[in-house]
């Protein structure tokens, strides 16, 4: 949990920004929604420093968003998995997902978010557009869409 | 803007991020929401220091969320508006409040979002329990909720 730098807010939106109001944080939940786990993946995804990679995961654990799992014995390695709290978490991922492809995307969403094993676009209210049924963290597939292109950095 | 400490990230939550990845940021926000509007006003909501709210607003304005409207000549005073694109973010501070509401609220939701002239509780899909309706920000009032109390240093 980050610092309570607003003690006198009694706000749900001031008591979740302690728990997620954080860039890399947000970040870091919305990789594992992609369904990285692991902690050398998380790195290579978002190019963050070793050390501040693993104190957000200490928080994420400690704040119950995050559960980590052993998955090797010798040497001793654990996974990161998001709890329920954490698939809680989906509906503020998505919808700066939805605004950012609304208002810093110029070339187009660079991921589209279609309804798993139904294939409809999900609409800004988290409703298939296909089927109308509302859609929860677990049935979201992400597929890349026409604003995704691999910086000259990366190519 | 904030600083792009991503630059290969072509996401559009990181996009999103860059203009309301801080705190306070979303908090200023949150509060235009809630009608706030003037300068001192949200100093005065937010307990937040004023070199670093004018910072915050002025980075609002640049990046179109924020417009800045003139409300006296002598001496020129300004106030702060959501602009359609500002507005458009209000299914994230939403998400961030029920998220908050769910798990950080032991006392009950400090505020109750209610569509308005319907009276309808609002539901996790920015959808009127009552109608129906899919609502947006202008179609929300807010009232105070069961788990809203003035702690005892503002008392």
């Amino acid at each position: 949990m980050l610092n309570r730098t607003y003690e006198n807010q009694v706000c749900s939106i001031a008591r979740a920004l302690e728990f997620v109001g954080e860039r890399w944080t947000i970040l870091i939940v919305r990789d594992a929604f992609l369904g990285v786990r692991r902690f050398d993946d998380f790195q290579r995804s978002l190019g963050i420093a070793r050390n501040v990679l693993a104190d957000r995961l200490d928080r994420l654990v400690e704040a119950g968003i995050f559960e980590r799992r052993p998955y090797q014995d010798r040497p001793p390695r654990y996974e990161y998995r998001l709890t329920e709290r954490g698939l809680d978490l989906h509906p503020v991922i998505f919808s700066l997902m939805k605004w950012g492809d609304k208002h810093a995307a110029p070339n187009g969403p660079p991921r589209l978010t279609l309804h798993r094993g139904c294939g409809g676009e999900i609409d800004d209210y988290l409703t298939c557009s296909k089927c109308g049924a509302r859609v929860t963290a677990r049935q979201v597939e992400a597929r890349p869409g026409p604003g995704l292109e691999v910086p000259a950095a990366q190519a």
